[in-house]
């Protein structure tokens, strides 16, 4: 540590982005692999992240009806031949249950015994089985709507992995909703993903683009499916969030009807939608600089971290206590109707450690307190937003005063900034050639363009440039706009690279 | 519904107990077995009291320090080969995957494909991956103590199972915990024990005996367990809880080594503790009657009921506004430091049925409001804990200002009653012949009587009398008894019979 490089993390991120990114997970102690393959371990700090993103979200969709519930971690093999029955070369990449104990053979070692009559997949989403018991819990249009939403871990074989991005077991919430008519269903599905948008806005101060997916990504089952598009520091597109609109497709297949209030009986209309652990990849990716992981105050798990400066033994014991006082005093104030989170640092370790273990781990604000700030009645403190030097004295009564307001600002600046850099690296094209030209470079963002839909072209495209249409923006969707590849008539669309 | 029986639930508790409870169960709509053997849906009432449970222990355990993360769902077969190597003819009941993908075969069945170089077993519980991980991040004593927490899922392929008591998934939290010394390890395994007797009590209004396990009884690997015993009103014992002294055990088969301060490697010491969805079905069986399930006003999903009487159609958007007016009222007073949780029922059906369904859904206080109630500016309400015909009408402003007395004072009667019920149930025995005299009885509680501990007499006790020793109660640990079974030296334990 005594030669500290110029930045805090190695390399930067213009150096190498996709090592950037593991670099800061690690400095900020957030998560690391496990000895399982594709599973990872989340670190108390990333946990807490996560944590603040379920309580807000919970509570939105609380206020919008919704109850929790817990379906079972296995589905039934035969309820995924239905999907086989439909897609050609089916192959889900999946954990198979096949056994139920294991036994030690004569040598002593382990074995798998007690084979199932029926393998159980470990759940990649809940469609099917909870599809199964809605069947049984809507009977009459009394019952609708039903609004259940599940907190819950899934498993998807995945090959490559990378840390809260795409992991084989992943955390997430799957919210499950049947209706009576398709204009709630899909009143529900634009509800949903109108939520995500807000929360990543909001909370992440993570600007998003909502929109329709083509066909080519839409949910198997699906007759629609809305996303919410994010832009990262390396300007690629990460989808945050899905909203599925499933007709009546999911209804038919798992048998939900009900009785109208004719006592007719019809099938019922459902929607999905979900986020996971993703997003806390998402964070990062948006705010995090070559100093390590920058949090928005909304979600952090500490808003303020208080450091002792403690030179001499006669004074400690004052620092420490006028310390104390702090932490009670800010834990007294509020932000976004919770009290303000405060950590107190006294381990007895180097100081210039220990405040850049707190800059990589990205809490908003660093407060330092030594004997002349006390002298002052004063404390000396710095933003995550702006350069490491760049600290302010002030008084402290009106430092806690104002905390809720600083705290405030920092949030604002954050999405201010995400929302200038996915501005400015958005471009309008109006033609094939400004097309190659942009995505010729590695540092494309995303292009606003006329497409026709065309899967099959989508399908060129995705292979020759490595684009893909992120999704039809839901601002432009009752716009036209001719094909710049065909002069079809087409609609605007967001293509990019993406994760 | 026309002949409605005296009670709303068939069987009584003491026609058929085990039968009664799967009906209470059924009637508040809880839970249900799902189509996948031994795994259960925890639907939205039943989901919402573990919600309340996870909250109020979260916010104990983190009050103690303790920090949540999480551990991967899967553990490596080979994790599980240490213990076989010390247990004879092991075999585990538990979830095995062998394969990561499912494929289409030439008639188009889907068959378990990709089989796993290792198979990996879903956790039963997460001391060896977990071990695993704190092995690498502890290093020196300043990392000590460790105090993580985990709320996860976890299976054991139970074969006969009985919703929230025995399931082959459940919910729970697990904390596992690493210290540098005996006496911190120790400290912490019983401080958490009492966080788990405290809230039970004070929560669930489920008082519990604490003490130790024993050696029969205790968890694979520690040098002591800890429980905490709650009486059932058929008489038996629930093991609600356990806390865990691993001494150092586990930190020597995953190598969890640290430098103390004089730069020595030493093994460190390690607790694990934890508590379960079981926790629902021992509030179940603790408090609920022949008209079904009883809350405490501490755990419930909701604490009032408001229902509206709306006779005539002239009167019914007056008395609507004025129960909209009354929740709003009731949602601004406090219960247990958050709002009172109110729901408003108006839905279009019976009045009868709809009282009655809250009833069984163990709601503390129903609140009828009618014309003449808002005539009179008054309420007309029932406590869950009195019979349903036992309503007291009330001036409506007095009502609301007194309903955190109120809740209060249902949640004191129900512990009060349990406790006494335990107490009546309880038995100090001090002869052989007593104890066969007593536990002749089906109708049999808890003994309290002295014993050698002899392992090999505690089988044959628990194979003849099917009563098993439930702990070595912590009250009287350090008083000396005679065995009533051998007359040599021994502590006082409690005998019962068990879930």
């Amino acid at each position: 540590m005594s030669n500290k490089p110029k930045t805090a993390i190695t390399p930067t991120r213009e150096e190498n982005y996709p090592e950037w990114y593991q670099q800061v997970i690690k400095a900020a102690d957030l998560a690391e692999s496990s000895p399982v393959r594709g599973c990872m371990v989340i670190k108390p700090w990333g946990y807490a992240i996560w944590e603040n993103i379920q309580k807000e979200l919970d509570r939105r969709f609380k206020a919008t009806g919704h109850k929790n519930a817990y379906f079972p971690l296995f589905i039934p093999m035969r309820y995924l031949q239905k999907e086989a029955d439909h897609v050609d070369g089916f192959a889900k990449e999946c954990a198979v249950v096949t056994h139920s104990r294991l036994e030690a053979d004569e040598k002593g070692q382990l074995q798998p015994a007690g084979e199932l009559d029926e393998p159980l997949i470990v759940r990649p989403t809940s469609e099917t089985i909870i599809g199964e018991l809605f069947a049984k819990w809507v009977q009459s249009y009394r019952d609708l709507p039903l609004l259940i939403n599940q907190w819950a871990n899934v498993v998807r074989w995945e090959m490559r992995t990378r840390l809260f991005l795409r992991t084989a077991e992943f955390l997430w919430q799957e919210g499950h909703t049947v209706h009576a008519t398709e204009e709630d269903a899909m009143k529900e599905t634009l509800q949903m993903l109108n939520i995500y948008a807000d929360f990543s806005e909001k909370y992440l101060a993570m600007p998003v683009v909502t929109g329709e997916k083509t066909e080519a990504e839409r949910f198997p089952g699906a007759e629609s499916t809305f996303s919410i598009e994010a832009m990262m520091q390396d300007k690629k597109a990460l989808q945050a969030g899905t909203s599925h609109f499933l007709g009546q497709n999911f209804a038919k297949s798992s048998s939900i009807k009900f009785l109208n209030k004719d006592s007719q009986e019809e099938y019922a209309w459902t929607t999905s939608w979900g986020v996971s652990t993703r997003l806390v990849g998402g964070l990062i990716m948006t705010h995090s600089d070559d100093d390590g992981l920058v949090l928005p105050p909304a979600i952090a798990p500490a808003h303020v971290v208080i450091l002792p400066i403690t030179p001499k033994d006669e004074t400690r014991q004052a620092v420490l206590d006028y310390c104390a006082d702090l932490k009670k005093a800010l834990e007294g104030q509020n932000y976004l109707g919770d009290p303000v989170r405060v950590e107190l640092d006294d381990r007895d370790i180097r100081g210039g450690e220990k405040t850049w273990g707190w800059i990589k781990k990205g809490v908003p604000i660093r407060v330092e307190v030594g004997p002349r700030d006390m002298e002052k009645d004063s404390v000396f403190y710095g933003r995550r937003d702006k350069a490491a030097k760049d600290k302010i004295s002030q008084e402290l009564e009106a430092f806690v005063a104002g905390i809720e307001g600083l705290l405030g600002s920092i949030q604002e600046t954050l999405l201010l900034k995400a929302k200038a850099f996915q501005k400015a690296n958005t471009q309008t094209l109006e033609s094939k050639e400004a097309f190659e030209a942009y995505f010729k470079s590695e540092d494309a963002g995303f292009a606003s363009a006329g497409f026709c839909l065309d899967p099959q072209l989508e399908d060129q495209i995705a292979k020759e440039y490595k684009v893909t249409v992120r999704c039809v923006p839901t601002k432009t969707v009752n716009e036209t706009a001719p094909c710049i590849f065909t002069g079809q008539a087409g609609k605007r669309v967001i293509f990019a690279r993406s994760y």
